[in-house]
């Protein structure tokens, strides 16, 4: 009999493994669905080049990513900032650096978007992220979408857009799919709005890994060992108060506990016997994932840097947005990364490869000449085609969903604890939500 | 090599088959993944009563089910409505007859009701249900919730509420949760608000069938004979540009076409290959079933009659509402009906019978005096324990969805036509709509 098994490799199980294993407690096993461990994160290449084809970025404030980066040696390096950023609303462009919403927007549209931003703070002061649901106005919030407040509260048509635009680009989902109590909740459990937003000394864009944050999950799970098991999609979970049963592809196994460390959105395709209760079935399935095409262009130089640019493109008329310089310091290659978001991402799902490629090259031709024509090579991935995500980056909340059945989100049911970014009271849906999700449902165990 | 495949053997697939067959075009199979037809309609008896523990109620104005209840000579009887219904918003009851909304609110209650009804009407107006994403607001109206609208728009606490309970009964989901250009959707195929909350003549809720409505079901069935296939789920779909192979527990069917007369929210069981425009995906996912359990309650005599009761009780505080009086006029028994609607559906899904019985009967006491705790009988049926349903009575799209995707609910993708009542323009969510989008895929096909 086993103490544990977690079910999920992402950076959630296999922090809750390495905390187990620290603690002395290895007696556990990991069932992972895919051939593969990382979850949301993914090992790929473009040219010769590592990149990651999903969560990528670190944040210095984010702790606990940060002191994994530091154990396996992974080293960090800045996303390119020094020059100007394009911005375009409709058919108006404007040039700035990329942290002054006031140049990007103009005067009016900036002043808008700071009293915008200050009336989004006020609801979001008296919110606690370990029970957004408790917040005194959770019910009008939560019957709110982020488009009805956008729509009653932004007063220039530029702000609105850098509003809309910043739902997409951090939940990859509409302004209108959105419960505004989640979106606060998720704003503040990340470090407020400016940090979200930022690739910049502090935010959550600012830093990459040479190599990607995949390796990390990587070189955990070589902690881990042979308890780590691949291909073991868990059909069935018996549960009862004395532990579990769970049986999957590789076996049946029998534990005292389980860390259920997958999306709230992946849980329908386990059995669970006898059945959760329907508050917390209601919570499953009733977030939706988010939708993303992530794409990577790779270019013999950084040419765009000699225009004063820094490669960052924020628009609203296109499919793709945002676009950032990520080129690794230590290479002379110009390196590319950028996103089809939420239903830009659905609405070019069906296009080939090759489609996506001419409509991201047909947008950087635009911006930085003829040149932006011949990469050496361009590489995207879907993540709503990958069925053990379902989306990324994270789950989000539709109206109406979180105050009456948030708090079953990872509330601990007898033998079965819950782990996953979406149950994080910090940084939920990025990767630091997810190891300190997976090290406190170690410790509700230990 | 078959005609048709039909998947769904409710009141859609049924009458698809039956539209088929009386063109002379029999050559198809129907699979059925349940042991039994009639999808969201089931047979059930309290006492020796055979009631329907899924839809129910005809309208007059329900054109095709009154066709074919006319046509196997199924009879239909009035709910009961003469007296006095009780209506109470928190600690303050009223009474009334059931039509006649400024009884039931009071005069500013009334007054405050018919003014936001006016306003609800005005986008109506402008809304086809055709295309209800063509609307010249529809990004505004699927941008906000119901519950916003209401507490914008509704200008007294009781009308408030009455609208609250108004969405909770007919879609089962609370106002927080839906598209407000859905809501509009939904209650214009119906024919409007009077007519959906109506259980009077020409309302919604005015006739039921001696036996239930759940026995045309079956008499369909025996016409269409042996090409119907009972525990048949189909796993996989294979669709090219010559037809269809469908993969079932009971075997594999090749056809010309395929009508797939299920909720759209079970769509994710089916496997398609190729897989289907990522649209599509999007709004089979997005969809949320309704929440409902239904339940019976048997008396010997209709006793609260006798009091100048109708049996209808409306209220906002209790985990019940509505509850009717649908004594078959044949009996000398009293025979009350109820729903745990919407939120309160899930929150008491996890009691005993016993459990929900109790709270039922606590209810009926206060209302009808204690004659009302010892009933011959108890009988409830949840319906999102129902694994081929997944709800009732049917899908509704939250905020953000119908705009972007809702036009892909009906439209045929190379020879796969949809059928099920979420896909019709005309009393979608109701046994007519089924009926009518299963003659509407047949006709596609002849």
């Amino acid at each position: 009999m086993l103490d544990t098994v977690i079910i999920g490799a992402g950076f959630a199980g296999l922090s809750a493994a390495r905390t187990l294993m620290n603690e002395g407690r290895g007696n556990f096993v990991v069932l992972e669905a895919r051939d593969r461990v990382g979850g949301r994160t993914k090992a790929g290449k473009i040219g010769d080049i590592p990149v990651d084809l999903g969560g990528m970025w670190m944040a210095p404030t984010q702790t606990r990513l940060k002191s994994l980066a530091a154990h396996y040696n992974v080293q960090a390096y800045p996303t390119y900032l020094d020059g100007n950023a394009i911005f375009r609303i409709g058919t108006r462009e404007r040039q700035g650096p990329r942290e002054d919403p006031s140049r990007l927007l103009g005067i009016a549209g900036g002043l808008a978007y700071l009293f915008a931003k200050w009336k989004l703070e006020r609801p979001m002061a008296r919110l606690d992220t370990n029970q957004p649901w408790a917040h005194p106005q959770a019910k009008e919030l939560d019957a709110t979408t982020v488009e009805t407040w956008i729509a009653r509260n932004v007063y220039h048509p530029l702000a609105r857009a850098a509003f809309r635009t910043i739902c997409n680009s951090l939940l990859c989902a509409e302004p209108s799919q959105v419960s505004l109590l989640f979106f606060l909740h998720y704003v503040k459990s990340g470090g407020g709005l400016d940090v979200l937003i930022s690739a910049d000394a502090g935010g959550a864009q600012n830093l990459m890994f040479h190599g990607g944050v995949h390796q990390i999950s990587r070189f955990m799970a070589d902690e881990i060992g042979d308890r780590l098991h691949l291909n073991a999609p868990v059909m069935v979970i018996e549960w009862h108060d004395r532990g579990v049963t769970v049986h999957s592809e590789v076996g049946t196994f029998s534990a005292r506990s389980a860390i259920i460390a997958i999306s709230p959105t992946l849980m329908h395709r386990i059995t669970f016997l006898p059945t959760l209760p329907q508050p917390k079935v209601a919570v499953h399935e009733h977030l939706f994932m988010g939708s993303s095409i992530k794409f990577w262009v790779l270019y013999k130089t950084p040419f765009w840097r000699e225009m004063g640019l820094n490669g960052t493109i924020l628009r609203d008329d296109t499919a793709i947005t945002p676009v950032m310089d990520v080129s690794p310091p230590d290479q002379k290659n110009g390196l590319l990364v950028g996103f089809f978001d939420a239903n830009r991402a659905i609405n070019n799902a069906d296009l080939s490869v090759e489609g996506r490629r001419a409509i991201v090259l047909e947008m950087l031709v635009e911006h930085f000449g003829p040149e932006a024509s011949e990469p050496l090579d361009y590489v995207d991935h879907d993540w709503t085609d990958e069925v053990w995500s379902g989306g990324c980056y994270g789950a989000y909340a539709p109206p109406g969903v979180f105050t009456p059945y948030g708090q079953t989100l990872r509330a601990t049911i007898g033998p079965l604890h819950w782990a996953g970014t979406e149950t994080s009271p910090q940084w939920t849906g990025y990767i630091e939500g997810a190891i300190q999700s997976g090290e406190r449902a170690a410790r509700e165990i230990l």
